[in-house]
């Protein structure tokens, strides 16, 4: 393992990390919150301290690097991005807990948006801000940031990339690293700005707007207000809802827009599928819950709440405009469905990604065909391209591998000793990235009640989620750390 | 389409079953219930009849078959020996409703074990033993019946015996099918009658003795009072527990023992993980019910129902000693994620069976060593012996397909509006063939309140988990009945 490579990686994410941490600090200046500002600068002195210190370590190492050590780097950047991003609000002692505050900023890195804030309202801006931004960054993710932004010329790219960039099939537009990175970005940007002026328009405050354009970019969810989106008005919620289905979609779909090849753009499979599944979604939604007292006024405001609601657990962003956890069992049924799938793959969202599903449907078929016909050639295709196989296999196993992890959380969550569908909720909204779930940790409640274990194994889940499970399951493998182990 | 060779296969079946129903006729002779009886000798008549008509229609049909009939027929028997065999219970009106009446015979067929009885006490012996009896025909299966007591000399078996044992790797034992039907029923036969015997030195009663060896036997649960096993002595729940770890263990296992091939038999990964994974099991839950006041008399109390609770849900087989849906979270945890998983392939249990979890971690690993060393060769073994890539890709296809009619399983019962614990638990009780599940459906519960919606649902998805999914799935698919389809 080549330990200075890897030292090289991390502390270059830690010093990009303070640099990024001064924008907050900015936010608390212009709103006069002093303590705010000070707990900003101490941690964006430590934070160079760190990455001062990972690089005189890793000034001698060798450029090569092989797997193993991208999913490490990338693994172990997430992790300590975290543990350092979580101390404003430690310092601050607005989250009183390190490990809470570990948590919330876990949370806001992978774009989760589960909290552990039991009175979001008596926060300083300056946190909300970096609260969100840290969505907005960990949304298209810190290491591509790295890559689009810090010319390296160095030959590990690729191998970050694939690490970091969600799908079956990561690396289609990493034939030219930076200069992907780049356009991911930058479509990213101006997407976001788009939002935040619609927000404007609809009459949402700056402040406001900024935060949850952040929030909903990432498919994060961290709001800044108990009722998180519900205290908006109907105008802003259906922007936010249309956003964050556009954030769920594949960035290469946007990509072959600016290229103006629209034709390949609208007849991609997975964007049709997931169209047709928020639509499903959406309608059978609001026809179940059309006759709630809630809803007394029309089907209308069933309809808008159903369709924010979908778009924001289908993305896996979590932002609410209504306590869904008291929707009749059918339409729980179809949240927690589409939370495990999740959106497109190459968008910023979670879940285990339509492109995944659709793999996994299409596979289903050609080995039943196979059993009947054990001599016919079944291929997969999807787009009119044959998958190959190593990736149906790695799809398949990808999947057995989350289920897998989900019983694991499972079982640790269950030694707190709350109800069934708080346990099985919890761990599924961690894994996917969405944020809210049912019962205890529903749009009502919050995480906070969870005992140190419990939210730690959550915050490994949601780092889990957000990496696609190899990296941080290489990371936690013993014989990765071998000195000449088989791995 | 071979439409004559299934109606060959389907009406054999059938007449098979027409000699079975003598079996409980003759019980219910001995008990003197006229109604009963008539009911039975009613049945068979018809039985008889629907066989001899298909006799005839099937009388100049080709002799050969494909893997399409094979799978067909066996689903297809399936499904008419479940309709013929819920007669008894309609007849006598003791079951009203004839839904009800199939639910509960695929329940038994299956070797599942849910009901929708209300007042099992109030039952006729006569029906009560047929109830069981289906349980000890499911478990090994008619089609294997039918080829070890019915010579045929076609060529048709091993399609049959594919769709219809258990477990990646069926056909095993299947070179000289006749000859191994005929060596699985007689350890079967002989495991029984073991049974019955201990059951009797523990003084229970002769009919019930017989009843209860024939639920643990096939892996079923149907018991005969409403408080299922806890209604008997201590020895007698460790007999039935011990009866039930023995039926989830692999029958290839005890055809080693017979053949004195010890050493294989012992050496065996799949029996040791079943056996560490119900060691694990019992351990921990114990530890974790200890402090629950019914077992305020002692520790060997928790650890008894612990031994019997397990060994039933993982073996699939559901009786109950005490009602577990009022055991901790963390107990729950665990019997939900062992009722997902099941026992040994090739056993009468139901699940994913463990040796297809085993695959599937073996799996994982391969392709994460794969992921690290793209170009190292990275074989999964089990019991020393590579598995075939076919194998491989069938079992991950099976656990998605598993998952994936768990889903919409989940989707069609929320319809009933039921809480979300008895909605999931429900679908994955039926589908793994165990029984009783959580809450509603609990130990305390039965699947009586379900509509006719769910009461079919959940009568398909035990035939899927019976047979294994692909018969079942082939049966539904239309295209499997367009003349010249693709399938």
């Amino acid at each position: 393992m080549n330990y200075r490579m890897i030292a090289k990686i991390v502390g270059r994410v830690i010093g990009i990390e303070a640099v990024l941490l001064l924008i907050p600090t900015f936010v608390s200046l212009h709103f006069h919150e002093g303590k705010c500002v000070n707990s900003f600068l101490l941690t964006i002195v430590l934070a160079a301290a760190v990455s001062l210190l990972f690089f005189l370590i890793s000034r001698h190492g060798g450029k090569k690097i092989f797997s193993k050590e991208g999913f490490v780097s990338v693994a172990l950047s997430w992790v300590v991005m975290s543990l350092i991003g979580a101390l404003p609000f430690f310092i601050t002692r607005e989250i009183p807990s390190y490990i809470d505050a570990f948590f919330e900023t876990v949370s806001g890195f992978t774009t989760t948006g589960s909290s552990i804030l039991t009175d979001i309202e008596a926060m300083s801006r300056g946190l909300l801000f970096w609260r969100s931004f840290t969505h907005w960054i960990g949304g298209m993710g810190i290491l591509v940031f790295m890559l689009a932004f810090v010319p390296t010329g160095e030959e590990y790219s690729m191998h970050i990339v694939r690490a970091e960039v969600p799908g079956p099939e990561a690396g289609k537009l990493t034939a030219k690293v930076q200069r992907s990175s780049l356009i991911l970005y930058l479509i990213y940007f101006v997407l976001t700005i788009t939002e935040i002026t619609a927000l404007l328009i609809c009459k949402m405050p700056l402040f406001d707007s900024v935060v949850h354009a952040m929030g909903t970019a990432g498919t994060g969810g961290f709001g800044i207000k108990s009722t998180s989106i519900g205290a908006y008005s109907s105008a802003a919620q259906v922007v936010i809802a249309v956003f964050m289905f556009l954030f769920g979609v594949n960035f290469n779909i946007y990509f072959f827009i600016l290229m103006r090849r629209f034709r390949v753009a609208l007849k991609d499979s997975e964007l049709h599928f997931y169209f047709l599944a928020v639509t499903f979604a959406t309608l059978t939604i609001s026809i179940n819950i059309r006759n709630l007292s809630v809803y007394a006024d029309g089907f209308g405001h069933a309809l808008r709440d159903a369709f924010f609601q979908v778009t924001s657990i289908a993305s896996t962003t979590g932002f609410t405009t209504t306590n869904f956890d008291l929707w009749p069992q059918y339409s729980k049924t179809i949240l927690i469905i589409i939370m495990f799938m999740g959106a497109c793959a190459g968008s910023t969202a979670g879940g285990i990604k339509v492109s995944r599903v659709l793999i996994l449907l299409k596979t289903i078929k050609a080995e039943i065909k196979h059993m009947l016909h054990p001599h016919s050639f079944n291929p997969v295709m999807i787009n009119g391209k044959t998958i190959q196989k190593e990736t149906l296999r790695g799809t398949l196993v990808y999947f057995a591998m989350d289920i897998l992890l989900v019983s694991l959380g499972f079982i640790v969550i269950s030694l707190d000793e709350k109800d069934f569908v708080t346990t099985f909720s919890s761990v599924i909204t961690c894994i996917s990235n969405v944020g809210p779930a049912f019962s205890l940790v529903g749009p009502a409640g919050n995480f906070e009640f969870f005992s140190p274990l419990s939210k730690i194994t959550l915050s490994i889940l949601m780092l889990m989620g957000r990496l696609e499970l190899i990296p941080m399951v290489i990371l936690f493998n013993p014989t990765t750390w071998k000195r000449r182990g088989q791995f």
